[in-house]
């Protein structure tokens, strides 16, 4: 996620039931370490508490590998969320599972194929919410809003940056890096699983929340109907359906009609999974754009330069390409398209004035994807300005789990970028031990240090 | 449109410059009769002015045979939409070409087809706003917000509620319902011939704005990413590709997963053909479908119903179809889907009160069709809000020049419901000449009639 959760008004029911079985996990020690935040504000502590139990048949204990802190941490951290109940941290992590309740066997019928396959010892990534996979919504896909779900690092539910880690829901919620057979891919087995033995573990930790998140933004924008034209050649409304016919008063496309212009706002790890994820779509697709990402701190900038820099050229497709702070591409959206604006924009920010600037950027009957967290200012539009650009929005958290396959083939491609830590393009700045918690936090907070992933058995 | 348009912000430039060219318009009476509007409000005058003249070389003079009142001609009429210049109304007319500017030839290379092929005598609608058909915007098909577009009856642009009105850049703008050759449609040219000749002028008035509107309405609403694992019977985000595969942990869909719930508020004119395009659409592509028609008015729910029991039984499609007042609609929607809500709203008020309740209706990843025309209200949301639910939004105008042909394929397959005036299935409810125009305005205003069309030469 970009930016924190208010826990208390996000959409979940609360505390899980506990039923009247509770599972023995064994062979763990009963205690572990995790970092835990107290109220009301800027205190992280890293504590000795009870290792987690099986509570509910369906759920998986995870022993953690690697825990990311994440943006969005930062509400709850800054005291901003209205949470007052101390609990562990942390949304994004990577693990091997070390026990499984009593619904997983080898042939657990009409339910996610989880529940017959996982076993201990699997290595596992989880998305940074608990989902059913069962019910009408995950089945539809949208398995960010599970009824049954809950965001782990919240006062609902314990979170990663921990030794272990309970999963609820294990079944419909884990993605399972030791069995490839469980999801689709655009690879094939054997790629998969090659691919697999040569991802590190940091990387692949960006599947828990920033990669698939980059990933639902660009989708999002390159596939809605308002941007269809652009990308198929035909006006609206025939671009709608292959068969509708175009001969009547239209006048031909230009080669400039067919170009894509996107600006994203927002350059933090997200925003740069974002344009990564877009520069793949349009290398993919051969959609020829104008993309322009934005970000006020110089340090972002040159970090998405990096990154850029960093990808193999036939990754990057057939466009233009330029990182520059808001006003710098305000005046270069204008240079690229007049008066018209930008196809869609990609706000990464979760804010209102990132908002505001979308609209400013955007052409009428333009398309803005926000997928940051927002907090509780109201819309900064009026209903007639909304009329009057003929905007589309598409607001809302990332559907993790269901994004897990595009945004797994994205990072295996994209290794030039994922794979390394510390460097000029990595997003990862430094994995360190629970002993620098505390003031990973700080550093982190204050924009210190980059993306840190805590290393919780060092 | 929905509502009115305040002229002054609503993104056009003002007025047309006058070229030194003036090309007379031969043989029509120097003086004509027209519906005008004085300020401040309430001020309905039938007045004579001069018979307008070609300005421009693109321009057209159309004899006027009927134009309607729209819901949108009251905001002017009110005095809320902040203008002050004298000026004739009406955005919805139907007529006879009567002259031509000098750009109209037998051969115009790379311009729109109009102008090799409208000829003097060749009946047209226009729809309510001008656009070039030339420019990247309206070669893309964004035809309502072309940046040489004006619209009809506000101060930029003297409306048709005259005897005769001049059509800015005709050769862009006009619908030839003379010659259909000039649009594409899924009848073919002997069908298109034949339902020409048995359509009613009154019928085909509508396609002027309220029946492309309403078309564009539901179009936006089906065709929606977020609402495509409904009706592709494929998760998100697979339901986006068709090579894309879902051998993973997915689970199979329910025939409940494959229903469409849509809620459309407000069944004024444009409300009740967004339903009959809504219907049209799930009967074309046999969705199975729930549909809550809203309205706070019994007459303009009985309206929905006599509608509705006209249409003939092969255009229903497959599902459920009810006409509420909100605070039904909301118990239905909750019976019909439990906790959950509905998969996409189509909001045609162009009010915040019926964007709040939009809201509380849709569902989680749920899109919002907003095609009222809105005022100077702030959006009633938090930005939190929007993120808690996955809203999408589609908010604007309909490009009705672009949304013509699938209008005009509705409006031949619909006779049942557009065919009659004063019936009570008829969107239609009299027609009168201008004696009756200044109260029809103020038996419009007061809801004392529905839909009402001018005859000016009676």
């Amino acid at each position: 996620m970009v930016l924190a959760v208010d826990c208390s008004r996000d959409g979940w029911t609360g505390c899980y039931p506990v039923t009247p079985h509770r599972f023995k996990t064994q062979g763990l020690s009963p205690n572990m370490q995790a970092v835990r935040w107290h109220p009301p504000s800027y205190d992280i502590r890293v504590e000795t508490i009870p290792t987690p139990e099986i509570k509910h048949p369906d759920d998986a204990i995870v022993k953690v590998k690697l825990a990311a802190l994440c943006g969005s941490d930062l509400h709850i951290y800054r005291g901003h969320a209205g949470v007052d109940k101390i609990h562990t941290c942390g949304h994004e992590f990577i693990g091997e599972v070390v026990a499984l309740g009593s619904s997983y066997g080898s042939n657990v019928e009409g339910r996610p194929k989880l529940y017959s396959t996982l076993k201990v010892g699997d290595k596992v990534v989880s998305p940074f919410t608990v989902n059913c996979g069962e019910c009408h919504v995950c089945r539809l896909g949208y398995t960010a809003r599970c009824p049954e779900g809950a965001l782990f690092g919240s006062p609902a539910l314990e979170g990663g940056q921990a030794q272990y880690v309970r999963v609820p829901k294990a079944g419909g919620t884990l993605f399972n890096l030791s069995n490839p057979d469980t999801w689709s891919s655009a690879l094939s087995s054997h790629d998969k699983e090659k691919a697999l033995t040569g991802l590190s573990d940091s990387s692949l930790l960006m599947l828990a929340d920033i990669l698939p998140t980059g990933v639902f933004a660009a989708t999002q924008a390159v596939n809605h109907p308002k941007v269809l034209p652009v990308v198929t050649g035909r006006p609206w409304p025939q671009c709608l359906s292959p068969e509708a016919t175009t001969e009547g008063n239209e006048i031909s496309f230009t080669p400039e009609d067919r170009i894509l212009t996107i600006a994203v706002i927002g350059l933090g790890p997200v925003g740069i999974c974002a344009t990564i994820g877009l520069l793949d779509v349009v290398a993919t697709r051969q959609i020829p754009y104008r993309i322009v990402a934005i970000d006020l701190l110089e340090a972002r900038r040159e970090k998405m330069k990096a990154v850029f820099a960093a990808i193999d050229p036939s990754g990057k497709g057939d466009g233009e390409f330029v990182v520059l702070d808001m006003d710098a591409a305000k005046a270069q959206v204008k240079k690229w398209t007049g008066a018209v604006g930008c196809t869609a924009i990609l706000e990464v920010v979760g804010h209102a004035d990132a908002l505001s600037a979308a609209y400013d950027l955007v052409r009428a009957f333009g398309v803005i994807v926000s997928v940051g967290v927002h907090g509780a200012p109201p819309m900064p539009f009026t209903g007639r300005q909304l009329y009057n650009k003929n905007v589309s929005f598409d607001f809302g958290r990332c559907p993790a789990r269901a994004m897990f396959p595009p945004a797994f083939d994205l990072l295996v491609k994209r290794q030039d970028v994922f794979g390394g830590v510390g460097q000029p393009a990595s997003l990862i700045d430094r994995i360190v031990n629970f002993e620098e918690a505390t003031e990973s936090y700080r550093a982190f907070d204050k924009g210190e240090v980059g993306k840190v992933i805590f290393s919780p058995w060092k």
